[in-house]
């Protein structure tokens, strides 16, 4: 069973409907997971291999296509009838000679859908160069447009029914982030902490079950903390030694990220404290003045000149939107909090905000995962954000 | 510090040359991060933004070029020198403007290898439609050429020291079999297992740290398991119902899956210990077959010769390449187990052989994963072939 209602998987389709006219676009191919589950309900580990959605606006519903192992799978947890749910044959999987394009272009020239504009989701990953190729083949009556991120837009406003998600998936990061600073310390396998972390993020709580996270652990410990995308090792973490936490709690796939900074011995040394002070200071300048009304690029302009006196530089983005996701990114590709950026915040957005440091002298993360609400924000989770100092 | 020796991974640089020279390419342009980590070392959650290794003929070492925040990961765990770890600023990343291979492309221009044949891995995740108009844009004098899969089929044959990964893997995936058999029960919630499972997964053993999977614990329950890839909720396990198990053991991304059937109850259906006696039959028909010399089609023409008689029919493939692997996929995309592979198996390959079952009136699940020796096979693991009966 789908976790939300029918009517909201129909409403998420009635407002893709409105984008597509509004890009020009009749017949809407997603290849990005959290795009087809947001729209269909359908979840699955099957995005190993080609599958899609398709919107079309001469009919109600969208349909489903995907290897024939899967179909089941849809059958059972999608709103989709199953008139919308095909299937490809096994052979033509990671086949030189076949390619499951051919199959999905004469399901939508069956359906009559092949003479319109198709929009496909040209950058994200799960749609393949050869995935475009093959299908601009297969129907050359069809004129192809770049409809990336379109389905990304109609998440960008959560309803009440996500913003409960997220609340509980907020739960599961405290928990997350409490196990991680309970475990790690110095002489403990980076490797245990990894687990006891994940142990936290798949159960979740008492009432509700936590999800895989769209990113693993990521826990820089030492000299890794010049930078931000490590996992663990065996190694076993040392005194005297930073550690760098961006975690996660999930509940259905919706994603609430936790990022703090850990410092084992006896005080973290000076320039990692004063860091730490003036990263605190601009986060919290920029999470005062947000409200519906500002802009992207405007929280992003008061954490820069926040922390300009110190002379502390951050040259990428401090934040982002979140949401439903899989991997690999828990980051919706919609609003980027940087300079450029004109997006108007808005009731019911979700969004992280990292202005993490990761230089060759000096790492430190926090964070804060909040939605808007009519006068300003919710923060998922209230965690201690200061430095969390153990011997 | 990368995980092989250096000179481990320049012999992978150099047959990567020679299979270049075969297939007609003078620039390689990997986007997959399990290629990128074959022939750099670079490991790092990062793979959710664009990224490359480039292989050119004329010069020895690949070069990096990724995201500058994870630049000093590339430092930090590839073989690369300094100068051929390039990256790009931040405002690049999910940029309506500006695209990474914009300064993927200047980069090989600045090299003089702009040219040249360049292969790009047309058919991987990770290497979007879009990236390649971007990049054929920007190099209007080179030829572009369908790369994919080409590193695939140089890590296809493993040396001894990534076969000695595996086995630690295989030490793994027993453990983790073991503890998730241990802790499902009737009453006991899917999640709680999924915890179990991912807590051994991450540690490893105590002496070597395990890692993610590339695929996270697949464990279909009751009407679940007509379908292969779903992973868990709160639902509490039932009493006579059937659980199908999909894990795997994971060490340096090198991966060894494992894959066994549940029963909770007094005793599985006749359908069900029917159909397991048929699979475990060709299962073992197949593997007693293997040695350097036979096809991936022998192999299953085995399989499919023993289960005929009893009516069983199985439409997907029984079974891939298995090696060093990273989100979305643990198989390798090289050798498909099924009719129309002529691959010969030659010794050192390593496959994971999983004739599953998923109908809408019985599923059932068990594998083997292995190497092939001078004379046979040799299996990463023993684990007991049969139904776990649970009450």
């Amino acid at each position: 069973m789908a976790v939300f209602s029918k009517e909201e998987y129909m409403e998420r389709v009635r407002r893709t409907k409105e984008k597509m006219n509004e890009w020009g676009i009749d017949l809407l191919f997603i290849s990005q997971p959290a795009n087809m589950n947001y729209l269909s309900g359908y979840d699955g580990w099957s995005f190993y291999v080609h599958q899609c959605l398709l919107v079309s606006l001469e009919q109600e519903e969208p349909v489903w296509i995907g290897r024939g192992m899967d179909a089941n799978a849809a059958r059972l947890n999608s709103i989709l009838s199953h008139d919308n749910i095909l299937e490809y044959a096994d052979d033509y999987v990671q086949s030189t000679v076949k390619h499951p394009m051919h199959y999905m272009a004469d399901v939508i020239k069956k359906r009559g859908w092949d003479k319109g504009r198709i929009g496909v989701e040209m950058d994200q990953f799960y749609f393949t160069h050869r995935a475009y190729v093959e299908l601009e083949k297969s129907l050359p009556d069809a004129t192809f447009k770049d409809a990336n991120t379109l389905v990304n837009w109609v998440r960008v406003i959560k309803s009440d029914a996500e913003i409960g998600f997220m609340k509980i998936a907020g739960e599961i990061a405290h928990n997350v982030m409490t196990a991680a600073q309970e475990v790690i310390a110095p002489g403990v396998r980076e490797c245990d902490a990894a687990s006891a972390i994940a142990a936290v993020q798949y159960r979740g709580t008492a009432q509700h079950s936590g999800d895989y996270p769209a990113i693993v652990p990521l826990m820089m410990a030492g000299e890794g903390t010049k930078t931000p995308h490590l996992t663990w090792t065996e190694k076993r973490y040392e005194n005297e030694e930073a550690v760098l936490l961006e975690l996660c709690g999930v509940y259905k796939h919706y994603h609430v990220p936790i990022a703090r900074t850990m410092y084992l011995g006896q005080e973290p040394p000076a320039l990692m404290r004063d860091t730490g002070k003036t990263v605190l200071e601009g986060l919290s300048a920029a999470l005062d003045m947000i409200k519906p009304g500002v802009t992207a690029e405007e929280i992003e302009a008061t954490w820069r000149r926040t922390i300009e006196k110190t002379g502390l530089v951050k040259e990428s983005r401090i934040g982002y939107s979140i949401g439903v996701n899989y991997p690999p990114d828990w980051g919706e590709q919609t609003i980027s909090v940087r300079p450029g950026d004109k997006t108007v915040v808005q009731k019911n957005m979700a969004l992280h905000l990292i202005p993490g440091i990761w230089l060759d002298d000096v790492g430190f993360e926090v964070d804060a995962s909040f939605y808007v609400t009519d006068t300003g924000i919710q923060h998922f989770f209230d965690y201690p954000l200061e430095i969390c100092v153990k011997r």
